[in-house]
């Protein structure tokens, strides 16, 4: 098993602020993709798409302020099964943000796609909570041929 | 042991692009930190210095357009004896850059914040070989308290 690890310091006064764009369809629209839909409480499911497919994560865990875990139901296959996890933690004037995407079976390729594209995207809810505006797709930063 | 994982595509003609880049003083000096100095041969040494710090990077393997390795020798105590392996391959319109900085003995808080800085250096890279600025210390992207 092999896993994508991010962290990022976001400068906000609370984590409620990063705990409400993890957790909610409008949070998640404005960083992610904006075309995101579904139920997120505990046992419900989320459902990210883009224009080259998406991603259905079910809610395994919600700890306000601290804790939001994931389980991937649909997506690629690589996916499938992989766990999102998301820790906040508050320092001075940062929200910190410890990222995992565990459980993935092979380092392939896609995986190192995937990592450094999970990178942008955490810069992109960087953003959103510092200025308001995030960059979710359709219009994410580019990384390469893969999108 | 665990591994940091990148992936991005630089739009250019040529792998040299990107081989000049991270195997010179000049090319590294423009995307990494402006503070590079030492010896880009097999056996040298290549320093690497920002403002909390550095990393001194011996030179293991080169093959030309291909594929770079470098073992940690001086550094955070994390990074020493690790390696930073780059694997280079032309697709289309793209040069493929598969990033792999490998064999971290724990994944602790630093290997994420170093994770997330390297997809942001990484996409430093690609601006610089794509538009010829890219963005390295002491004015890289800052993700953070950790800088």
């Amino acid at each position: 098993m092999v896993d994508i690890l991010h962290r990022v310091g976001i400068k906000t006064p609370s984590v409620d602020n990063v705990y409400q764009a993890i957790t909610t369809i409008e949070g998640l629209s404005n960083w992610w993709t904006i075309d995101t839909k579904g139920d997120g409480a505990i046992g419900g499911v989320l459902e990210f798409r883009f224009p080259a497919g998406g991603f259905d994560m079910k809610v395994l865990e919600l700890e306000p302020g601290k804790r939001v875990l994931w389980q991937v139901v649909d997506g690629p296959a690589e996916w499938i099964d992989t766990t999102v996890s998301w820790e906040l933690k508050q320092s001075d004037e940062y929200v910190i943000v410890l990222f995992k995407h565990l459980g993935w079976t092979e380092p392939v390729e896609f995986m190192h796609h995937c990592s450094t594209k999970w990178a942008t995207f955490l810069m992109s809810l960087k953003a959103l909570v510092e200025t308001g505006q995030g960059s979710p797709d359709p219009d994410s930063v580019r990384i390469g041929d893969w999108h």
